[in-house]
């Protein structure tokens, strides 16, 4: 437990952690999603008749058995041994399948298992990104409605510059959710494709009818079917973390800006849940936007690791494959914590109309000098394009 | 000029650099573009009676004139002073423009001018990029064919595995080529966007024909339209970016297989360039491959320094937008490199079938049993989906 | 729970986690430091005249008792609240301490406390890393004294150039370690500074004595003392942190040497340890090299994470300091397991002397031509200035 | 030319180039270098009777008559070619040299040259970076010295929190340069050594006198030696871009600090440079300041493209090596960028001790309540070691 917590030490969980894509993404979902794996195999081989056809059921109630006994830290042995967790998996399955237990794993290779059940395991956590994107962007429509025409300073390089409106600010932070969204789920239908190459990726073991299997297994697991193996094409998996990153860092330009006018001699921002100090009970400090801020940029440098990763080997590189598995858990955590802490963030947020308007009356005469020009049209556009999801 | 052969040697500019992609983007080809789009603005903006029609043929006149004349050289100084090289810019085209000087530039903000020339290079480098991808793909699809059941060792883990074909590894590295093809296609139509939101992102000096303006200017660049303005929304460069980097990968991970074929004691292919040593004259070494790889991997940090770069703050930040101008040149030689670089390597590849099949009968009993299973299915797949574009 | 696992599966924990450096730098002890500092801290003030010299007794003992009692998880809601997990702490150790609570935390703010029990933590886990270079340079140093004149090839440019002694190629990947050992010691020696700067910076509530109260603690804690606080200065950190990634770029380096020495074709190494494969019985896999390799390129990229959180604001950046906490975790895990896993990887190697001469001989004339020139007075040079210390 | 203008733009050079550190690493510098060490070495190596007394001074007359007739564009095809431009270097050199072209390049490989060389640029590349952090030091204890007293406020997670001085702020940027300034001059005495291991890293080439070859060599070349040859330990490489990118951070901190005092609502500092705007006349934009700042995150990435490419393979890794070197370029400008621009920036500091009372006045009154505490002294003892040297 102690590797565990020196990632992320647990008291910083609720501030730079995320449970709920944990929960989707950890050792014991991810255990639970190779016996799906394997369970869905022995299903579609039986159907195809590559398997007796009383096998699956055995093999199902043995994964589900299995799943819900495994202390993922038991298995660590094996896995280091074996360089992946699926060989010891695999033989605690057969044995726990009695006759059954021949038809396990059939025709297929570890990388198979690990990332058919990776993709099944990203699967749900993006659909957790996708529903805090689109409750994010709805709290950003709501403020660039509410404040589609109060008054504010637009800023550029460090100065003031000249009027625009707070929704404008909004509606420009709402606006790259509308391609994160849209990236998300095309990725998320096209990308997360079923793996099934077998030993050399050319799914020997299979024989004719492995097309057939493959397209059975993914249709069992809601992914998608690849004209080859991916075992050595981490495109999709690159695209997806980049796309991750991408969306936190819209949450942290989101961050940065509400930090700014959140200064004491801006005080355009607060936030109602601002934290204490242990030195100074008079300040508030705006913790939530700083986390924020923090994750997004230690998202993109953990997507740099998993881009880094994309080199691998010949027909399996065991190596690049432990490096992208290595990236990918800080990378969703980051992001899922970012995304879950905007949506906190905005919640809490305390937006001064007074203020705004003050701090753009006092600035000298040629930066208030005009009007917020077309910002209500640009609103205007960029909700109805959000609305029209 | 030293500055500039300090970024890369010129000495190595033919292994890492790269001539056509920088003649779209290199200082020259920027100013040019900024000032087509100082034209081209005053032309829209005639044409929806904002500045007096004999205004832009004069315009253009100058800009033609102003950018054969250029030394980019010349304007560091001012663009030190401003932060960026469009107000000196300005100043010129005013002045050569005479008396239509005045409606240079009306509305625009230096950034509008910046980032959309900056699209405009970037769409022309995306399209030498793409004919490259193009040319690599239709490389490996006539490897793939050509070889499409020529028995060789699948290797997992650095170790021998089971029998494949060279076809199937060949199509393993076409494959990704097809998702970067589209990816790349769809990006430069959907990403590559006009900006013309004015001192504030406001679009206020324009007033209600400013959409007019936008759309105008967008049609004559050849260039999409936003909502809103991206002056501080990077999400569109960022996603460019790390296409371009995962297209260097895949050139990367292909020239890592091959080098690794290419070694002596595997002697599965070999390159008919390869390089001589100063020290060594019976060494031949296959200096382009290395090249793509160390390409590859340079290409993957350089697409970390952009990513970094989405952090904006406000409405402009100066910071920023310079950080990832820093970033985009490195990014785009080494991808640009890779992708030749792959290309030259495909041109000069001896693939030794007869040493293919050797090292397969060589092997060890259980690891050239059974045959390749399904390659040429795959194959087939692969190759459909690559000619069905 | 399942947070933490989602970092870094626990399944996964013998390969890629490391236990001993966990345990040195997890939630538990960054809290059990954090109460050691609060409790060193009264000690010396009451010493100082500072605080009622009854007071440390009963803070130490409250310190103790809390400290055997946390459950880091529990403090997370206060830690998000906060933004730190100090404030909350210092309430649980007042409330334990009794009539002494008055006195904890005296002239500290969060960070002083955090960052000083952070230095203990490092300095902890720095002497398990340098253990570890010891080890694995003794290893390293028997191997080069072993096969000081084993005839065996160079390669360059993944091509055979020449006849070597695989003593000096151990050689090579003992010598950076003396650098490493050199400079591991140093910067924990020098680097790891008590901080004790009060609410911004300057130690305002604890007066003249201020400097005193620092050298007490700093002696207490096993610490250096810097001439001002180090709350927004970390070159010292970033330089911890990029020789850590450099030792386990050495190791990675061996890693992917022997990794290639032991591909079939070339046979000059094996592992004792070779894993298995889920579909190839025959398979013998070579996990704990690649699992070294992978962390070291892991570690590489966890260093940029750090170096990236190295531009805090003004007195103190709730954002780049989370930053490089989020850094810290992966990175010292990375490098433990990469320097752990080349440990294992070293007692596990077999070399292969016949096959190093029968590969030499193998080679064409031109390669073969010549000896191994001074090889083993590089390699004595090596030794020496290894065992010099 | 173009590929070089495409690296860094020439508009930006004087923002985001380095003439002067340009001019001791670029292609010509480097190829210069490299003439300097072939015919240093022909002089040692006749010294030592290894080959004839008469030809040093030809070759010597050859390699300056080269060095001065060179166009490193003229052998980037060689380069390509031979993936390392020496030997085309060395073939023009001997026709040079005429009848002493024999004895050039005796007993050496390419990267011994090119390593050799790289390490006289990066030599003198140091120097320059190291003048920079004297004059920025000076500059800062000056600040340090002149504001000694000057109340200001102290901002901490930005927010308002407590008095300070205007002086300790300054002593805070100024604390990292002892430390960078110790370890850009240990590093550069250390580090920086002569490469001579010949074909394979064995001397074998150069017999019993090659430790004495070495040494001379050195001696002439003002480098160190190393145990062994460096063609594949890159570690000394890293620590100096580490730490180069350490220097840039602190910079960029300063200049992001200021960035923050000088926003109107703060105005506190401003720049008497400022720059102007194309579509604002009245702002005043901290250019400089931005500049630095993004060259400081640039060149963290740059640094991170370095460490990436520190795992090299067997005796000599031509993509590794070429990786190393396409980081260096844009790592040394930006760090000499970023250098060069605090020094700019800070002579045109503007410092409004005025604004800074002021805005502590208006705090709230638990904001401003005491005084700056201990801030004299760690100012002092700040000073004390910086001119300590």
């Amino acid at each position: 437990m102690t590797i565990l917590d020196a990632a992320l030490p647990a008291f910083l969980g609720d501030l730079a952690g995320d449970a709920e894509v944990a929960a989707e993404i950890d050792g014991l979902a991810q255990l639970a999603a190779m016996l799906r794996v394997e369970a869905a195999l022995a299903d579609v081989e039986a159907e195809l008749g590559l398997i007796p056809s009383d096998a699956p059921p055995a093999i199902a109630r043995a994964a589900e058995r299995l799943a819900g006994d495994l202390d993922p830290g038991e298995l660590a042995a094996a896995a280091a041994r074996d360089g992946v967790v699926v060989p010891e998996l695999v033989r605690r399955l057969r044995a726990a399948a009695g006759s059954a237990g021949d038809y396990v794993h059939h025709g297929a290779t570890s990388q198979d298992i690990v990332d058919s059940a990776w993709a099944c395991c990203l699967s749900r956590a993006l659909c957790v990104m996708e529903a805090r994107v689109q409750r994010i962007g709805d709290a950003l429509a709501d403020l660039a409605e509410t404040h589609r025409v109060t008054p504010t300073l637009a800023r550029t390089r460090m100065q003031q510059a000249a009027p625009t409106s707070f929704g404008l600010k909004a509606a420009q932070w709402l606006a790259p959710l509308i391609a994160h969204r849209r990236a998300l789920s095309r990725l998320r239908a096209a990308e997360l494709c079923v793996s099934l190459g077998g030993a050399a990726g050319t799914q020997a073991a299979l024989g004719e009818r492995a097309r057939a299997v493959e397209e059975g297994l993914a249709a069992r697991l809601g992914l998608a079917v690849a004209p080859l193996p991916w075992h050595v094409r981490r495109e999709g998996m690159v695209a997806i973390g980049a796309t991750l990153a991408s969306c936190a860092a819209s949450a942290g330009k989101t961050a940065q800006d509400l930090l700014l006018m959140g200064q004491n001699e801006v005080g355009e921002v607060s936030f109602a849940d601002a934290g204490g100090s242990s030195a100074m009970a008079h300040k508030r400090n705006p913790v939530r936007a700083e986390a924020v801020l923090a994750l997004a940029r230690h998202a993109g440098a953990q997507q740099a690791a998993l881009q880094a990763a994309a080199l691998p080997i010949h027909e399996r590189d065991g190596a690049a494959w432990l490096q992208e598995q290595l990236a990918w858990g800080p990378l969703l955590l980051a992001v899922g914590a970012a995304l879950a802490g905007a949506e906190r963030m905005l919640e809490t947020l305390e937006v001064h109309a007074d203020r705004l308007r003050a701090n753009l009356k006092a600035a000298p005469e040629p930066v208030r000098a005009g009007g917020a020009g077309e910002a209500t049209a640009m609103i205007d556009r960029t909700l109805a394009a959000w609305r029209a999801g």
